[in-house]
């Protein structure tokens, strides 16, 4: 099976987030009479940055995706509710995009679009999403400032709710920007996920149609499909929190979410992400194998579309890659050297070695 | 017809805004690790306020509603599109919350859900919604910085698309803080809106479907109600920059959305705000009228739910109010005094004098 039947065609997608991207470019000159400006190459990362005298302020819109049909489908086979870790992705899906570039998010807002307004006559699972959200916001070190939950009877199925938000945050001392200038040779330090995250959540819903116990199809840990697909997502702030206060700036940050690997090339410049060591340490998590397998989704599709193992990556110098381990063991990340930075002349590649996997760069256009 | 008969139901909605304000405000704590502070009184305001030592920043989350639906439609009947002044709308929801509180909006970003992403294919329309967004942001003198368009299927309708977005913004200095302390006798300086904005469209095409000719009704002016709903809304963020310029100074300011009049009592202390003036120096616009005469839509429900020709409020000192709406005028706005704000003990209500309109505190619960 592949991502792109699951109905996300990222063709399309893609050709209107450039056309974006250029509608937005004509708009820089707007920034001139606030006296600020924003850094070079920030169109495209996963963080809008404003220069000030002595900071970075951090702007990130995101999604949750589709995850919180998993939560609606194992809510009616199994009466419990799974809102609360809704709560908790959403938020990390936003805040793991902010510190790409340094920031420390600040607050966060919710943006829930139902399609009705009885979505909310189940008070405890209501109840359950913003308790979510707030212990999100917790993990995350930022304030929950705000937000918004319309309606939107024709545009939102009946039952279904549009889980997204905003981050604001902030990049201080200014030295902590990271900017995006790796070496040739420096360390990717991958830090483990949970699961699946919020990403390829339609090609696992794709999956289990195809199953006969669907979402209670047991893994080999005895845990439900669905269960396992539900697993909170990570928040990687404390990491980030923690290499500032240790001083070790990485050269680059990826959050691997959509695009899955691929998400390892963003930089525009031409480089080769060598990754000898893709595996984490505990193994695959098994959700990723139960997923190749029952697809089947081959190890192709498979590593273009999920994070298999790894959330989130930090280029750092090589003679800092050990340091860089430890400071995420302390802060309580799972995290080992999953590749070098490569030079090749012009090529732009992820290559994941031992899997014998090559994603060219024209296989990630998000610029 | 009533308002809720469309399909949103405030009550439900806005228990859970409280359940999520109160799960909000157990976040608090986070600002201090990165040594900020929040506004007292800020919590169900508008725009959510970060103080630093030189500005206070501010972020807002915010949605267009079912706006693009009217586009949609009468997209299929005219053969015509409608999407810039979709983006533009899309903008000016989120910028015109912002400026409340004296916040000039500095960057926007765009969140466009889809349920499939074959949305996209038609290139004119993707290219209109762009262009209208990136227009929207220009005029209210800030960037596009950057967004998210994911596809959802399952949970956006097949041909449907969320629009939304949020904004991060600046006070600079922070005595342009506009902290919502009214004074007995302040003025309340109306702008003009163009119609019915991003606010009640749920009630209009409830309205649509009863009519024989639909969208393609004739207004008395010969335009098709359709065409009037779609008018572009109007970005009061001039009128916010030019009052600065001025130094004039609101006392507090009000975007006149959801709950139509309502929203002029948003703040928690009891006032009330008696509006002797309601009807715009060219009249309410014919769109109000329309709908009024064809739901038909009763006084009370039409003020309770629709801008009704003022989308809008400033208040000001009294000595201030012909000056204000000068500074109004020379920027391109229509203004009027619409009312002034009265101390009745414990009271809390919007009073709309000449129309026997007379809206009590608990009609709205946004706190």
């Amino acid at each position: 099976m592949r991502y792109s039947q699951s109905g996300v065609e990222y063709g399309a997608l893609d050709a209107f987030k450039r056309a974006c991207q250029q509608a937005a470019a004509t708009t820089a000159g707007m920034l001139a009479q606030h006296g600020l400006n924003e850094p070079q190459n920030v169109r495209g990362e996963s963080a809008y940055l404003l220069e000030t005298s002595d900071a970075f302020w951090a702007h990130v819109e995101e999604g949750l995706g589709t995850k919180n049909l998993v939560a609606d489908a194992m809510g009616k086979l199994t009466g419990q509710r799974y809102y609360k870790n809704i709560g908790i992705d959403t938020v990390a899906t936003i805040v793991n995009d902010m510190i790409t570039c340094g920031a420390l998010p600040i607050s966060v807002a919710m943006h829930a679009a139902v399609g009705e307004s009885n979505w909310f006559d189940d008070l405890q699972r209501s109840s359950d999403l913003a308790a979510g959200f707030a212990e999100g916001c917790r993990r995350a070190g930022a304030v929950w400032g705000g937000g918004e939950t319309p309606a939107l009877a024709g545009i939102v199925e009946p039952n279904g709710m549009v889980l997204a938000g905003s981050a604001m945050g902030r990049v201080m001392p200014k030295s902590n920007h990271i900017v995006g200038q790796v070496r040739d040779g420096d360390a990717i330090v991958l830090l483990a996920s949970s699961g699946v995250h919020t990403n390829g959540l339609s090609l696992c819903r794709a999956i289990a149609e195809k199953l006969p116990q669907g979402y209670l199809t047991e893994l080999p840990s005895g845990r439900a499909y669905g269960q396992a697909l539900l697993d909170e997502s990570i928040i990687y702030v404390d990491f980030l929190r923690a290499c500032q206060r240790n001083q070790l700036q990485p050269h680059y940050a990826a959050h691997i979410t959509g695009h899955g690997w691929r998400k390892l090339m963003r930089l525009s410049e031409p480089w080769v992400y060598w990754m000898t060591n893709p595996i984490p340490p505990d193994g695959i998590p098994e959700i990723f194998q139960f997923i190749c397998a029952s697809g089947p989704v081959d190890q192709v599709e498979a590593w273009g579309t999920f994070n298999m193992g790894a959330g989130f990556a930090a280029y750092v110098d090589a003679t800092d890659a050990e340091r860089c381990i430890q400071i995420a063991k302390a802060a309580g990340y799972s995290a080992w050297v999953g590749g070098r930075v490569r030079k090749e002349g012009t090529r732009k590649a992820v290559v994941i070695e031992p899997l014998h996997i090559e994603f060219e760069g024209e296989s990630l256009r998000v610029r």
